[in-house]
Formats: structure tokens, C-alpha cells, sequence
């Protein structure tokens, strides 16, 4: 091999308006740049219950057990999952995109016994749905997912703690795409867990997933306590449930490590920890309810443009995520061939989908450092020229006149 | 919450000479700080191309599969067993220290039968032994550790690859803290699986584990495939073996996002991606045997200054690692009592240790971007200094001299 062909990382400029990852707030970046502590450093310990203390303020929630999980945002979703479902426990997703099956395919690792209901993809459920098909299963959790990119729809949330406590059912979340930029309130809505992920509206990159248990949540994970050999003394004692496929998302070792005992497990990954703490700081800093409105505003700028543009959305846009937007490939133009353009000639990355919807839907994102007008003004603007070049006929300023009303009147300073 | 009390981070210096993490070399923290692109972005996945070549130097292999696992070293391990081990193999795993439990552990979990054989913790294997127990319980995997921390040993491996094709065993090895500071030959030692972590020799932050797979082992793992709802075509189809129990650590969906199809998983870890890239590039600039002899030199260089103190090392010295030493905490001196006044007073860590060790050894590290020379004589120098100022006697600058003296002898230039 010759190592001189390897230059210095230099990656090109992307204004990343995909459903995600998206470009970091280089204040994050640069948090994510100092240099390192040891592990059980008192400096480093302080930042982990910082990192505690933040993420509780993100959640909305008191939640003791509020955390990292060091991965990318399915290892959050992945360690709840596996922690909290033993062999035959029944669980209950209701599936209405890509993010719902992977939900059901993690829980059938888990070796569950999964139940599914299903919604056309550009839909969401009622609670009445949700609430028939727990009487009817009776499962031991309920799986959902907030906001599913690959469909943009959010899924209402705030009526479901209160029907899962009726039927004595645990209720999950995954946050990963929704977190920041659209309401989440773990307590109120009565959550037992929440995983979310970095690279979409916390502004971070991919690489550790917070998540939230409640303390019935802590008792189920508990009863699989197990504590390894080589570290373990004559006071610890394992749990009397079957121990979990995973050591690294053990959430009760995650526990341990995180909790006052300090009970070595992984490394933490402390770049992205610090990474993670920045993001949160600087959310809680503009204030949460800021943060959300920031995302509703320039989502919906968004969204005027692309109508005026002439473009039709995909889905239910009573129940879109604010950070994101699927825009139906319009006939004759070639889905690929539009977002090759604006990569090679813009510099914007927008998304393209899966499943059902592959070949026919664009995903265009606006989220974390990239919830800004200028990202939105750029965007639209390149996309209209593009449209244009490839004989797509719009009337001339439309778009853009759209977009700027919308500030105008959703942003009246 | 008081936002404001949440100042922008500002870790501590520290001098980090424990068993990893070290500090990461300022110039990987600098590639880690990079903006994000897309994760299917042509720049995006020629930098995977070329963390896949690098790799590939690093473990001294043409394997194909040579990737990285987005979580911390102990990611690297679980993803590898759990993808190989099905429910009833039987494996064998040579203890001798924590992380040997901890292989132990991780394949009770996969529901391995798992057998041991032991040695003393500061001792290792001989290949007869380990033969001895393959003839005996005709295991399907031989886990092995080849630098355990914990000891500071380092199990030759050379002879056992042919052994383990003898008897049709497959043949993995955990290089975590010993990548990059001992020889590891992958392919010359007929290796079927290696995983390595970042914080050790590799001189970056925790977060991604390389691993490499021999063809041997790809075909096992294949033989597990699965593919995801809601990305699948009818051109896939489910392997004959029972499925993995993560989806996370699924190496073969790992090896699809990596490969060709690049089929969607995890969002990859964009900033630990460029920083192990920048690891393995500045290694590989240096040659790795210039980088191995670097790590022996300066390991050398501290036990010379460490023995010439008049303090005892734990274990057998002829099988130590290059870049781990242990040192027995002399009689009257209270182990963390000297660790705390080193940090606070010098701002340099140390190791304590574990299990059987727990409050009788220090751990010192010399690896990664902490083996050079102001790293050993700074770390001797404050040592000496605390050692006196808790009233254990030393030959005044004998130590140092002893340092200097090897430095002369062993680095000629």
C-alpha cells in the first residue's frame, strides 16, 4: 500500500438537507475536539452527570436514569429493546414506516412474540386504534416511533402513557429524528423509555444515543441484573429474570457505570460524550420550546416554497414532522439524476427514500444547525433551477416569494 | 434547571499514562472536528474505502471485511461473537485476566457453552495447553485475548491459528489494547476474527472498533443473513442459520452498509470514522514496526526507571505487553492516596487495577501518542517525587539515569 495516496481528511462542503445526518453545529465540533480525561477522572465524571442533568431538560423528564448510550441512534433503541424484552414477552408496534419494522425485527431478535397493526406509509395511528389492538394482544410493551423519516409523519404520542398504564403495558419511544425539533414530553405523556439520536435535530454527529427509563422502567431492567466476573464482589448479586443476549447494552450495567458505583464497563466514548453535552447546552440554552419553534418555522417555510414551486408533498401534512418533508417526484424528471445536480453543482444533499416509496418521494430536511433561512432560501432556490434545467416549468419567483412571505408573517422580529 | 451554570467545556490537561484511554494525538482530534457529509455521499463512501485499506495494513491482512463497529472496543468483541456463536456452540476461552471473563461472559449471553481454561493472573498459555483443552472439548470458536490490561500480559498467538485449522476451530482474537504496540500478524497467524479499540495504541478517542473477518468467517456469518423490512427487495433472501440476537451487530448487514449494495443500517459514526482514519494513516506513515518499536522502547525505557526506583512489577516480564506495565504498590503506601496526590499535584494518571489486583498494582501506559520520551521521564520524575514525599525510599536519580541510559543504549540514533 502506498500511504502517501492517503492525504489529510478534507471532506468537500455539504449543506446536508437530508433527512439526516446533517451538518454539525461547528460549535459542537469543536466541543468534540478537546482533548481527553480518563475515564474515571473527577472532571469526567462531572461531565457525565452533567450530560445527566441536560438530557433531563431535553427530555422533559426526572427521570434518574438518563443517559448515553455509546453507538449510533439504533444502539439506543437497540440497548432499551434487549434490556427490557425477555424471551415470549408479547410486544405491540404499530407500524407506519421503515423505523416501525425495525422495531419488530429487533424485538424478533429479542426472541418476542410481536404483534403488529399497520397504516398506510403518509399515515398515523389514533389512539382508539392503539388502545383496540392492546386489549386484543395484551402485550407486555408497546414499541412506537415518534416521527418515522422515511414517511416525515409524526406519530401523537401524549394519549398513550395514560391508555398503557390502564392495560399494565410498558411504553417506548424511539426519538431518534424527532427530538429537538417537535414536542416530546417523557414524563407527562407517561413514557417508561426514550432513545434519541444526534445527527438530526440535536445538531451533533451519529455516535452516541441518549435514552430515558422511569424508574418502573429501572425494576424490569433490574430483575436481569448481572454483573461481570473479574469485577464483581461478594455483594453483588444478579437478578432473578434471564440475563440479557448483550453485554454492551446491558442497560442495568449502563446503569452501574453511569450510577455513583462507577462499575467499569465500556470506555465511554468521551468525544462524542462531550459532543453530546454541547449540543444539549446550546439547545437548552436557546430554550427547548425556542428550539421546537425554530424547526415549525423554517420547516413550514420549506413546505410554502415547494408548493408554490408547483410540487406536490407525500402525506398527512396535519401530522408531518416539523423537520422534515417528502416532496413526490414530479413525472419526467429522474429522482436521482435531480439530486446528483444539486450535489455536484449546489453542494446540497437532499434525501431519497426506501421501501414503497423509493424512486418517488424526495426527503428535504430542515433540522438542528441546518433549521436556519438561509439553508431553506438556498435550497429552494438551487432546487428551482434544477427543476428548471431539467424542463420542469415553474412560474419564476414563486417559490422564493413563498418562503419569504412565510417569515414574514411566521416570524414577525 | 440553570442553563448558565453549564459552561462551554474546558476538560483539564491531563498527561493520561493509565491503561487507555491516553489523550488521542491533537492531529486526530483535528480530523475528528471535520464537518459531516452525507452518509452515502461519494466522499463519504471513499473514505469508508479507504478506513477499509487502512485497516487492512494495520491488521496485516487482505481480508475483505475489515470495517469498523460504531460503539466502543467492546463493540468490536460483541459484534464478532455474537454474529458467531449460535445458541449451543461450544467455545473455548484461555483466562487469563478480566477481558478472558469478559469473552466468557459475552458468549454466555449469545448462550454459548462456554469452557475455560486458567492461568494465574501475570502468566499466559503455552500453544500445548491450549491444544490440550481443543482435543479435549472440541470447541466451534477459540476466543482468545491477546493483551489483557488487566495483567498486563500478552499471549503469544503465532502457533495457535494452525492448531485451531487443525481441529476446524475458528480462531478470534480481542487486540483491543494491544493493536498497534505488538506484533499481531491477522493472516500470518491465520486469525479468522480480530477487533481492536481506539484508546490504546491507536492514539485517538474510544467510540469505533475496527475488526477484520477471514473469508472462514464470513461464510459463518453469512449463513445468519438478514435483511431488513422496509429496505428488502425480493432479490434477498434470509440465510439457513438461526438469526443473530442484535440487529446492531449483525455483521452481516454491517458488511452489506460496507460493502457494494450499501444497504442501509446504522447511520455511520461520520467523526469516529475520520478519526480512526487519521489514526491508521499516521501509523502507517510511520511504518507500523517503526510504531511497535516506538511502544517497546519506550515501555522498556519505563521499566528500567521503574526497577531502578527500587519498586517491583507484577507478572512475568517476558511475555508483558510493550505499552502496559504493572507495578506492585510497595508496603506502607496507600495506592489511591499516591494516584490522587499524582493527578492533582502533576496532573498525570495512573491506572488502579481490578479483581485480584484491586489496591496491590498500578497500571502505567505508555501507548499511542504517551509513547514518547517527556512522557516516561515526566511520569518518572513525578512518581519518584511522591513516592519520597510519602516517605518511600529511592537512590536519588537513579531512576532517571537508568531511563537515559536505556534511551542511549536503545535508541542509537
Amino acid at each position: 500500500m502506498d500511504i502517501t495516496q492517503f492525504s489529510q481528511i478534507n471532506p468537500p462542503q455539504r449543506l446536508l438537507m437530508g433527512p439526516g445526518p446533517i451538518n454539525a453545529d461547528p460549535r459542537v465540533l469543536r466541543a468534540m475536539s478537546s482533548q481527553l480525561v480518563g475515564q474515571y477522572d473527577p472532571a469526567m465524571t462531572h461531565y457525565m452527570n452533567e450530560v445527566m442533568a441536560l438530557y433531563r431538560g431535553l427530555f422533559r423528564t426526572e427521570n434518574r436514569w438518563t443517559m448515553l448510550v455509546d453507538g449510533t441512534s439504533r444502539a439506543g433503541i437497540e440497548a432499551i429493546l434487549i434490556s427490557a424484552i425477555r424471551p415470549g414477552d408479547k410486544v405491540l408496534v404499530p407500524v407506519f414506516g421503515r423505523f416501525g419494522h425495525l422495531l419488530c425485527e429487533i424485538a424478533r431478535r429479542c426472541r418476542a412474540e410481536v404483534h403488529t397493526i399497520e397504516v398506510p406509509w403518509g399515515e398515523i395511528f389514533t389512539p382508539d386504534r392503539i388502545e383496540d389492538a392492546i386489549k386484543r394482544v395484551r402485550p407486555r410493551l408497546l414499541l412506537t416511533v415518534q416521527g418515522d423519516t422515511s414517511t416525515t409523519m409524526l406519530q401523537p404520542l401524549a394519549e398513550l402513557g395514560a391508555i398503557c398504564r390502564r392495560y399494565d403495558v410498558l411504553f417506548y419511544t424511539d426519538a431518534t429524528a424527532s427530538l429537538g425539533g417537535n414536542p416530546l414530553e417523557t414524563d407527562a405523556w407517561q413514557l417508561d423509555a426514550v432513545s434519541a439520536g444526534m445527527q438530526k435535530c440535536l445538531g451533533g454527529p451519529s455516535g452516541t444515543s441518549p435514552v430515558t427509563l422511569s424508574a418502573r422502567m429501572e425494576e424490569v431492567i433490574r430483575r436481569r441484573k448481572c454483573v461481570e466476573e473479574g469485577i464483581r464482589t461478594d455483594a453483588h448479586h444478579d437478578g432473578v429474570d434471564e440475563m440479557v443476549y448483550s453485554n454492551y447494552f446491558d442497560l442495568g450495567m449502563i446503569m452501574d457505570y453511569w450510577g455513583p458505583e462507577r462499575l467499569n464497563h465500556h470506555t465511554e466514548a468521551t468525544s462524542a460524550l462531550f459532543a453530546a453535552r454541547e449540543c444539549a447546552r446550546l439547545i437548552l440554552q436557546e430554550g427547548l420550546d425556542n428550539t421546537i419553534a425554530r424547526h415549525k418555522l423554517h420547516g413550514d417555510a420549506l413546505l410554502k416554497g415547494i408548493m408554490a414551486m408547483g410540487l406536490e408533498t407525500f402525506g398527512d401534512l396535519q401530522h408531518k414532522m416539523n423537520n422534515v418533508l417528502g416532496v413526490v417526484i414530479p413525472r419526467g424528471i429522474n429522482g436521482d439524476q435531480l439530486r446528483k445536480l444539486m450535489l455536484e453543482d449546489f453542494g446540497i444533499e437532499m434525501g431519497t427514500s426506501f421501501g414503497p416509496l423509493h424512486g418517488k418521494v424526495w426527503r428535504i430536511g430542515t433540522m438542528g444547525y441546518n433549521a436556519r433561512k438561509e439553508c431553506v432560501m438556498t435550497t429552494l432556490s438551487a432546487l428551482e433551477a434544477v427543476l428548471n434545467y431539467l424542463k420542469f416549468p415553474t412560474i419564476q419567483g414563486a417559490a422564493m416569494q413563498a418562503a419569504w412571505d412565510h417569515y414574514c408573517t411566521g416570524n414577525p422580529q
